[in-house]
C-alpha cells in the first residue's frame, strides 16, 4: 500500500537515462519518493486516475526573481540597464519582507500552475520570500543576495556575512520540500572581487553552490572589462567561486576561454528576458557541446511578464533551430533541458528532475484531451511546440498534492490577489 | 433593444485609430454589427456580463492551413524542403475532401478557443474546408488553390480556372460569416509565369484579392532566381498579381526592390513557424515603415504545431526588440498586428479588425483573473507578454456565440476527436 498512486497514465515521460516514454503505466510513492513505476495500477492510501493524462517531471526554473512578479509589465521598451534603474525605483518604492513574501506566493502560485515544481529564485529577504514559496508549495531555493552596497534592505556587508551563516537554519524553520544551500551575489558589476573571494571561501565552508547574474549583455561584459581588465568568468574564476557549484543566471556572451572556465558548471538560458532586453542570444548548442549544464528560466516578471516554461520551451527550440539548424532542436533534447538537466545544472538530479525510482515524486499531469493537443504524431513536439501551462491540471511535490484540477490546495487566491492589488497601488502614475 | 450586449466589461480594447482603451464600458451588437459602444450597460435580448474581463476584438490568422492540423507534429527537426517533402507525402496516405472538412474543423475549433476569429487559410478542397471551418464559426477566407501539375486533387489547369470561376457560388451555398473572394496561388516555384498571369487576370475579372506564399527562405529565392533569373517578387510583379490586391505567405527574404514592389500590400509574418523550420527572421519593423501592413500568422500545424496567436504575438516582439532595440517592440504596435493590421493585410478593415461602430461583432472575452495575469501595469504588454490562449473564455463572430466558457457553441468535441483519431491512424509507422 503506497501513500499514493498515480494509475493507469495514458503516457509517463520520464527524462530518465534512456529518456524512455512509458504507455498505460502507474506510479507509487511513498514518503513523497517515487518507489514504484509499474505496468498495472498500484494500490495506494490516495489514488488519482490518471487515464487520458500524460504524467511528467516537474519543470525547472532555473533563474528567477519570484517577488518582482508584482512589477509584470512595469518595465516595457527598455534594455538590461534601463529595466535595472526603472525596477529598482519600483522596488524602492513599494518592496520589505511583507512584500517579497507577497509577491513570492504569487510567483510560486503561477509557477506551480503552470507545472513548474522548482525554481532557483534570487530576491532580497530570501526568507520572507521563502516563507512566500513555501507556502504555496513550491520546490524554492532561495538564498542570502549579496551586494556591495547596503541595499534595500538596509543590510551592511558583515550584516550579509552573519546572516548567510545563519540561513540553514532559517531555512530549516521554515520547512518545506528539501533544497540545497545557495549563497547569491548579485553579479560581478554589483560585487567586488574581493568579496566575491570572501563568499567563495564562505561557500566552501558551509558547502553551498552559487547563483550569480554572468555575461547577460554585451554592456555588462563592456563595463565589468573596462573597470576590472578581465570578464565576469575571468573574476569569478579567480576568485574562486568556479571552486563551488555555480549556476550562472543567462551567461549569454561568453567566449570559449570564459566556456573553458565554466568546465560543467550550469547556465540557466532565459531566451525570452533575453530577447525581449535585447541582450542576445545564447548559443546554448555549443555550451552543451562543451559540457557545461544547460537548464531554462523565466528570468523575473518585470523582464519576461510570467513564468510560463512551456513558452520557454517553445523559443529555446526555436532559436536553436534558427541558428543551428532544426535537427539540432529535436523537442526530446528541449524538455530534458526544462526537466533533469535543469536539476543537473542546479546540481540537484539526484534528488528532482526525472521520474525514476528513489527521486523524489515532483510530478505533473497534462490533460491530453485539448484540440491543439491532438492528434498527436510526437510527444515530445506535443510537450514543445504544442502545449502550454494551461494543460496542466495537477501537479505535485515531494508526493504532496499542491495543484489540484488547476487550482492551488494551499493558497487563497482571492485573498492574495487582493493583497497583491493593495500593495501595488503605490506604483500607480510612478 | 440590442441584439446582444456585452455589459461592464473591465477594459475594451479597441485597435481603433486612437488605439483607446475603454474602462467599465458595454458594447451593443445588432444584425451582427457593433452598434453601440457605451459607458453604461445596454439593453438587449442577450447580455453578456463582461465584469472581470477584458473585451478586444478577435485575432486575424493571416497565414496558415488549417487542414493541416492532422499532421501537428508530423514533420520535426526539417528545413521548408525537408517540410514539404515529408508532408506531401502524408498528404498523399490520407487527405480527400473528407480529413480536409475534419482538419479545417479541428483547426477551426483550437482557433477560436484561441481567439482567433477569422483565418487566411491556404489549403486543397477548399470547400470542403470552408464547410469544416464555418461549422466551427470561424471568418473562414478559403479559396481555389493553384498548382501547374494535377495536385492531390487531380485537378489539371482548366479544372483550377472553372472551379475559381464557381467560387463565389459555392462559398455563398456553403453561407458563413461575410469572407472576401481570394484567389490562392501556391507560389512561384509551383506556378509557372504563366499561369501566375493568367491568374492575375481572372482575378482582376472577378474582384478577386491574391494569397500567396513569397520568399520564405533563402533557398526558394534561390531556385526561383536560377530557373527565372528573377526574384518571386518580380516574377509576381511582371505577372500583373501585385496589381491586385495581394497577401504573402512569410514574405521573409524581401530585397529594397522587392519591398518598393509591394508597395502597401500585405506579409503574413509567421515568426514560429520561419524559426523552427530555420526560414530566416523578417524585418518587419523595415516592412511597416516602407507602407506595407504587416498581420501574424501561425503558418501549419505542420511547421508550427499549433494555431496560438498569443505565442505569436509573443514571439514577434521579442524578436523585434532583439533585432531593433526594446522601444521598437511595443506591445500596442504588436497587439494591432495580431488585429486591425491583420484585416488591413487582408484588405478586410472595413468589417473587422477592431471595435468600431459598424464594424462587425467579431469580438474576444479575456478573464484577467489568473495569477499570471496580476497585477496589470500595461493593458497591452499584459495582452502580448503575458496573456494566452486559455485566458480566452468566450468568443463572438458577427455577433453570434462561438464559444461559450472555453466550449464551443456547435462543435461535439468528442465526436470530432475521434474522428480525427480514427483518420490518422494511417499514417503511424509510415
Amino acid at each position: 500500500m503506497f501513500d499514493l498512486a498515480i494509475n493507469d497514465a495514458d503516457l509517463i515521460v520520464t527524462s530518465d537515462n534512456q529518456n524512455r516514454v512509458l504507455s498505460n503505466s502507474s506510479i507509487g510513492v511513498t514518503y513523497g519518493a517515487i518507489v514504484e513505476i509499474s505496468p498495472s495500477p498500484l494500490p495506494a492510501k490516495e489514488i488519482f486516475d490518471a487515464k487520458g493524462k500524460l504524467i511528467a517531471p516537474g519543470l525547472i526554473n532555473t533563474h528567477t526573481h519570484l517577488a518582482m512578479t508584482l512589477f509584470r509589465g512595469w518595465a516595457e521598451g527598455v534594455d538590461l540597464q534601463g529595466f535595472l534603474e526603472r525596477v529598482w525605483a519600483a522596488e524602492g518604492a513599494i518592496m520589505n519582507p511583507e512584500t517579497a513574501e507577497l509577491g513570492t506566493s504569487l510567483g510560486a502560485l503561477e509557477a506551480l500552475l503552470g507545472g513548474t515544481t522548482t525554481a532557483l529564485d534570487m530576491y532580497l529577504f530570501p526568507d520572507a520570500a521563502h516563507k512566500g514559496a513555501v507556502q504555496a508549495g513550491l520546490r524554492h531555493i532561495s538564498g542570502p543576495i549579496f551586494f556591495d552596497s547596503a541595499g534595500l534592505d538596509g543590510m551592511e556587508w558583515s550584516d550579509r556575512i552573519a546572516f548567510a551563516r545563519s540561513w540553514n537554519e532559517k531555512i530549516k524553520e521554515i520547512g518545506g520540500p528539501q533544497v540545497p544551500l545557495y549563497l547569491m551575489p548579485h553579479s560581478t558589476y554589483t560585487c567586488s572581487p574581493q568579496h566575491l573571494q570572501e563568499i567563495a571561501v564562505l561557500a566552501n565552508e558551509l558547502g553551498a553552490a552559487i547563483n550569480i547574474h554572468a555575461s547577460e549583455n554585451l554592456k555588462e561584459n563592456d563595463d565589468v572589462t573596462k573597470r576590472y581588465g578581465k570578464t565576469p568568468t575571468e573574476i569569478l574564476k579567480e576568485s574562486g567561486i568556479l571552486d563551488v557549484h555555480t549556476v550562472y543566471g543567462h551567461g549569454v556572451h561568453l567566449s570559449d576561454s570564459d566556456l573553458d572556465s565554466l568546465g560543467n558548471q550550469g547556465v540557466a538560458h532565459c531566451p525570452g528576458s533575453n530577447l525581449k532586453l535585447a541582450s542576445g542570444i545564447a548559443d546554448v548548442t555549443k555550451y552543451r557541446e562543451r559540457g557545461i549544464q544547460v537548464g531554462l528560466g523565466t528570468d523575473g516578471c518585470s523582464s519576461s511578464n510570467d513564468l510560463d516554461m512551456w513558452s520557454v520551451m517553445r523559443l529555446a527550440g526555436y532559436l536553436i533551430s534558427q541558428s543551428r539548424g532544426p535537427e539540432k532542436s529535436d523537442a526530446a533534447t528541449i524538455f530534458r533541458m526544462a526537466t533533469v538537466d535543469g536539476a543537473a545544472a542546479l546540481g540537484i538530479e539526484d534528488i528532482v528532475g526525472s521520474i525514476e525510482i528513489g527521486k523524489r515524486a515532483d510530478l505533473i499531469a497534462l490533460d491530453l484531451g485539448a484540440p491543439h493537443l491532438i492528434p498527436m504524431h510526437d510527444v515530445f513536439a506535443q510537450l514543445v511546440y504544442s502545449a502550454g501551462r494551461s494543460d496542466v491540471t495537477d501537479v505535485w511535490v515531494d508526493g504532496r498534492t499542491v495543484v489540484r484540477d488547476q487550482e492551488s490546495t494551499s493558497i487563497d487566491f482571492p485573498q492574495l490577489k487582493q493583497r497583491v492589488l493593495t500593495r501595488t497601488t503605490a506604483l500607480k502614475g510612478k
